[in-house]
């Protein structure tokens, strides 16, 4: 990496140097303006005014107030941008023209930063999906439904209230009913959960009915952020069979601020867990140009900054690849925009699930926090996902946290 | 209502008269740009070109590519530029300015109308919940789940393939698999399916964490379609547990090109069917001021031009307020161009039945068609959605046809 030649002190090895560069949309200290920024260190860079002040190009798809331009440029546009913005923060000779482009995070606003066309959310942690089953079904056979080793199981969410990370979260109301009780109550939910996922973004649209395959997912999809699904578990339990998740989840999802290009994970691709079940072709990840086809992000879960799981990203058991393919495979189309979440994430042990559903096994076991006991969430509560991927020569690429904090929906 | 005085054959009664005055968006002969029409008898009048001729205000809301902006005025402007529209197309002295601006059906394309936020689809008719609890789970003591009298269970879907009526419908591919299959398989579907549907359009957003009561529904709501939720009934049975229905119904729904404003439907509303369990607050419509919250529209269903069914939409357990109502009352909050649907529309009767599943048992009971049986549909099949309402002085109010033609997935 070439010697950094910002106007401000960027550690060396710091998570969000110039090996990592995601983007964001954010508004200077004052102004109601919005424009994309590039995160480097702990300042934004104002990358339409940079292209602008060096007379490039790629001005056109920078000095816009979304990501949309950008993201709809494709796979060798945003190698080019990247390869150009890694220049203008590296080679001294440009320090001159955006030295002043910088700008503290401290002193920003910062915007979900594209438009969500469909939002979906798959199920594709096996231990995850175990977990819950082993929850809900306990007498059953196998704890996964019959389908779960064939298909990456998902279903629409609602993109209208997918926001940006720092966007405090009114706890939903609605129906909920236990066994013993005669009939449903209203209110407050009084099991609000989170669930740590990584969503992935579509740049490049599709045409309808024509499915993309396992190995165009590079060409379609331009990066990932943290992803919390917010979900009041007692009302999806009294409303999800038989149509699925819908007002227990529809109320917020959370996304980072930040959208890591995939090409700065390189170093972060990893093979997926073995395959216990001979896939149909167009899920077949066993072919050689996409056999790493997983990502190593290391998620961490905080509840008022006391860290409460780790869940690896690396234990997948379907990739973001096998979920675009068959996401499209019934010729649905593609557009620009379009956000998938991974699922929860959840890893082997205890300590690397990803929801309090499974943290707590349902409420049974509460958590021990420095502020008391949790089994669900409480109003004031701040929920922090953050995470990292190994990068070049030993760095980490820091993911944008998602930050969330409860309030009553008594307001 | 005023004499006609339009530049061509408007017969008395037409379901398409003064009355009517349904939105879309289409493009003159010839040309790929878009703008607002309104229909009138089996022509299209150019209601942004109308109101730069007459010097109307609502030019910006009328010469646009999409309904967007009008959808975003709100009521109070939905009823004075309907106000105007009605005086444009029957006031003799503004004939002379207009007669220009009409275009023969047969001389234009119509386009999807607005662009879709989210889409939702629901489930609200007791006939067809029924009769589907009696398919799929013969022995269940109740054909209903036990949440279905409580709330209206809906979903999210695609709104990225929600489609103008006209648009082929390519036969989705995906897993399937039968009770006696020792593993799935993959192919086209084949027990590819209709749900007749009446879809609202939703104009005035809401704010995030604060639900929209039952008597705001006409604040929020602009109007209305016809919408076929097409549906490959082999995917949806092998993929829908746990988390809902998805390849099975993403591939393509399809609306009508006009949306039919809910003030062209008032002498339509009738109350809907007496409720057999007691609501919660929220979605209790006894109180006079929402007791009529039901529509009569008669559907028809057509396969190839034959009429395979009636459905009548007044039977619908649960109304369009109250599906608005549940959507919102977790705090989601509503874009301009969200997309409800009813749910597949089913009356008592074998005759009134809004799905192929429904006609025919599950394809137990063919259909006998002039040109076959059918049990699902085959590639070449023309499906065609009408409807219409009663209107004022015994006149019909028509609904936008909702047409598709099933293609192989081959091509």
């Amino acid at each position: 990496m070439p010697p950094f030649d910002v106007p401000f002190d960027l550690p060396e090895g710091d998570p969000f140097g110039p090996h990592n560069l995601p983007y964001g949309v954010f508004s200077p200290s004052g102004s109601a303006d919005r424009t994309v920024g590039v995160r480097l260190g702990d300042h934004v860079l104002d990358a339409g005014a940079a292209a602008a002040a060096l007379g490039s190009p790629y001005v056109s798809l920078l000095a816009r107030p979304s990501l949309g331009p950008l993201l709809a440029a494709g796979r060798t546009a945003w190698s080019d941008v990247r390869r150009a913005l890694t220049a203008w923060v590296t080679v001294p000779a440009h320090q001159e023209a955006i030295a002043g482009l910088f700008h503290p995070l401290s002193s920003v606003d910062l915007h979900l930063p594209f438009e969500v066309a469909d939002y979906v959310d798959f199920y594709a942690s096996e231990n995850h999906a175990r977990n819950v089953g082993q929850i809900f079904r306990p007498d059953a056979a196998d704890s996964l439904t019959p389908n779960w080793k064939h298909l990456p199981i998902g279903y629409h969410g609602r993109s209208g209230t997918v926001v940006v990370s720092g966007t405090d979260v009114v706890r939903p109301s609605g129906q909920r009913k236990a066994v013993s009780d005669a009939a449903p109550v209203f209110g407050p939910s009084v099991r609000l959960d989170i669930e740590a996922e990584v969503g992935f973004v579509v740049g490049v649209p599709s045409e309808l009915g024509r499915p993309v395959g396992l190995g165009d997912f590079r060409e379609h999809v331009f990066g990932l952020c943290l992803l919390n699904d917010w979900s009041a578990r007692d009302i999806q339990a009294w409303e999800y069979v038989p149509l699925g998740p819908f007002l227990g989840k529809s109320f917020a999802t959370s996304v980072s601020a930040w959208i890591t290009p995939l090409d700065a994970l390189e170093e972060a691709r990893v093979a997926p867990p073995e395959r216990t079940h001979e896939l149909l072709p167009y899920l077949d990840d066993s072919a050689s140009d996409v056999e790493r086809g997983g990502y190593d992000l290391r998620i961490s879960v905080a509840i008022n900054g006391h860290v409460v799981s780790e869940p690896p990203f690396s234990t997948m058991y379907w990739t973001a690849a096998q979920q675009l393919a068959h996401m499209t495979v019934n010729g649905a189309s593609l557009r620009t925009g379009d956000l998938y979440g991974s699922g929860t994430v959840s890893g082997p042990s205890a300590a690397e699930r990803g929801s309090l559903l499974e943290l707590t096994w349902n409420g049974r076991d509460a958590l021990e926090l420095p502020d008391g006991k949790r089994t669900f969430l409480e109003d004031g509560d701040v929920v922090t996902l953050s995470a990292w991927a190994p990068g070049p020569d030993g760095v980490r690429v820091g993911l944008g946290d998602v930050v969330g904090r409860v309030v009553s929906g008594d307001v």
